[in-house]
């Protein structure tokens, strides 16, 4: 196998974090990895649901999680009438779509198109669980070019052998950013702030970056103003939960205050992803906060002491005054400029993505 | 007992982190404190000097460790000739001050107070330990007016009822200003972050000002600008390892981030302490470089995959531009206006406190 295809092999390993299968959908449990390898199984969307609220799978994770939590959907009403079908599907669109208060409308937007396959399928007469998969795996197929350009424009952004800082990135633009890096012969560092209260970023980015062959130093989330100035960071990137069409980025928390740090330093900061037509402003944005007590521990162990508060906001909203550029699969945007992106483009399904 | 000397039972408690009797130092193990009150042991100055490179004590801890070590030192040599033990204590203070590369300086004041108390001890054929004791209880005295004095100022600043963000801060100075509050029925709300790898902002910072009484809620390192701006933070505030006569403040990796988020955010920055003549310059500061194995791991936990690399600086400088003003015993000065401060001072031990 050529190095190129072991690449793309090993982010598809990374990328195959959810998948359904003859009545059951299996996620990879995200809270746990790199530590241990270990599958969440669902038998019902509800459980699917469920997962995707308790965390068990991040990044991209949860839309593909949607997807397959549909396909198990029409597995489970599979005996009941059309009629029967189509509402159990479309009630089950909804209980997945709110799993997470933050993206519930990329999320509708998923299972819409879920429900759109199952439709035809119904209509024609075929295995709508079959259906949803088909078109799941169209929707990834599609969604691996425009990562791929988007990876890109975004490696455009690096200079040769520079040290680039990220924030809890998604392991498809990740992966491909680094492939196009290995094509180009640029042999970028990582430093990657762990990503407390789950590490995503010592867990999971990191991991990615290592693997491919990149020399990757994971620092804590304190640190990355020092070691923008000390190591002198050339680059701040990551991608978004969700890009407004005014320039806010939603992103794991944490992102606005290293966006803070890169303005006071010079230092770019290129987000990529696509301008998401759900969110026309900031004000659409709510941000979840989730179990409190979750940051009074690390890895399971205590921190603090009894009758101390915690404090879990899962995301932060950084300004379009922060931020460089958004890198889209046509080109990097003004944060500023970001309804032209929408002119023509061919959406789809791809802003569950990157 | 009336509740202000409750409070001040209290903070001696938590003060009460290194002691010296009778040919042993006892230090307050902070790794795993609060979850567990355990006590290394050391029979030889040597011993306290490696305890306090291997991070047992923080804070103003390693201050009064190194005076507790110099008087286990004289116990140790206690039976030598005169010239025998000044020679041992002078090789001990040597030891002592060099147990941290960010604090010699600091350090050697220390060591070099206890000489002198030695040295008088020596000529009076008096017992040396006990004089450098007698030395240490002294200077603590001396260093509780002065930090009481600070903490006035410090309260000062804060608006009634206001939500105050602090880093890592030292137990003197946290203690003297929520007595000062509660002095003023002022119920301040605290929001600590967590400080990584060591987490002495959750373990250590917030401990303290729950068991005060105080409002107290631990965030993660990466949540100080969120929290700054969702919650309407009034004051960031922190004590300092080093404070440069040139306004350069040195202190727990991420108050320089906090201070650019405060900044940004328009929100003020006082650092209580004293300015250190023994630091004219930033350029005098050399920020350690701990064992990057440490920063990937939490808790005794392996965050990151094999392979990947950490980076562990214990410290960050944050420069004048960014600090509102440093709270001293004598008021509150602009960190453009420090060597005044040093005029007439009556500086003794005291910088190697709050």
């Amino acid at each position: 196998m050529a190095r190129a295809d072991q690449d793309l092999a090993f982010m598809l390993r990374y990328e195959n974090i959810a998948w359904y299968e003859d009545g059951e959908v299996r996620i990879l449990d995200r809270r746990i990895y790199p530590r241990e390898v270990r599958f969440v199984h669902c038998k019902t969307h509800v459980e699917v649901a469920q997962a995707i609220t308790d965390m068990v799978t991040q990044s991209c994770g949860p839309f593909t999680a949607a997807s397959a939590g549909m396909a198990l959907a029409a597995w489970e009403c599979r005996d009941r009438s059309k009629e029967g079908q189509w509402a159990f599907l479309q009630q089950a669109a909804e209980t997945i779509s709110h799993a997470r208060p933050t993206t519930v409308a990329r999320m509708q937007r998923i299972t819409g198109g879920c429900l759109a396959a199952a439709r035809e399928a119904l209509d024609r007469g075929e295995a709508v669980d079959q259906a949803i998969v088909r078109h799941l795996i169209a929707a990834n197929d599609r969604r691996y070019n425009k990562v791929s350009q988007m990876a890109g424009y975004l490696v455009d952004m690096f200079p040769q052998g520079g040290k680039v800082m990220t924030q809890c990135f998604g392991e498809t633009i990740v992966g491909m950013m680094l492939r196009e890096c290995k094509r180009r012969g640029n042999p970028i560092k990582l430093f990657c702030p762990e990503t407390r209260p789950y590490f995503q970023g010592a867990r999971l980015t990191a991991t990615v970056c290592s693997e491919m062959g990149f020399d990757t130093t994971v620092i804590t989330d304190n640190m990355p103003a020092f070691v923008m100035q000390r190591e002198g960071i050339d680059v701040f990137t990551c991608a978004a939960d969700a890009i407004c069409l005014d320039g806010y980025v939603v992103n794991k928390v944490g992102t606005f205050q290293i966006a803070i740090a890169a303005k006071y330093m010079g230092i770019p900061f290129f987000v990529s992803g696509v301008p998401d037509q759900g969110h026309p402003t900031k004000d659409t944005i709510h941000v979840e906060l989730r179990d409190p007590a979750f940051v009074l521990q690390a890895m399971g162990v205590r921190t603090a002491a009894d009758g101390v508060k915690g404090y879990y906001p899962s995301f932060d909203v950084t300004p379009p005054s922060l931020i460089s550029g958004v890198v889209t699969d046509r080109g990097i945007y003004s944060p500023y400029d970001l309804p032209r992106y929408l002119d023509g483009a061919d959406l789809g399904e791809f802003e569950m993505v990157v």
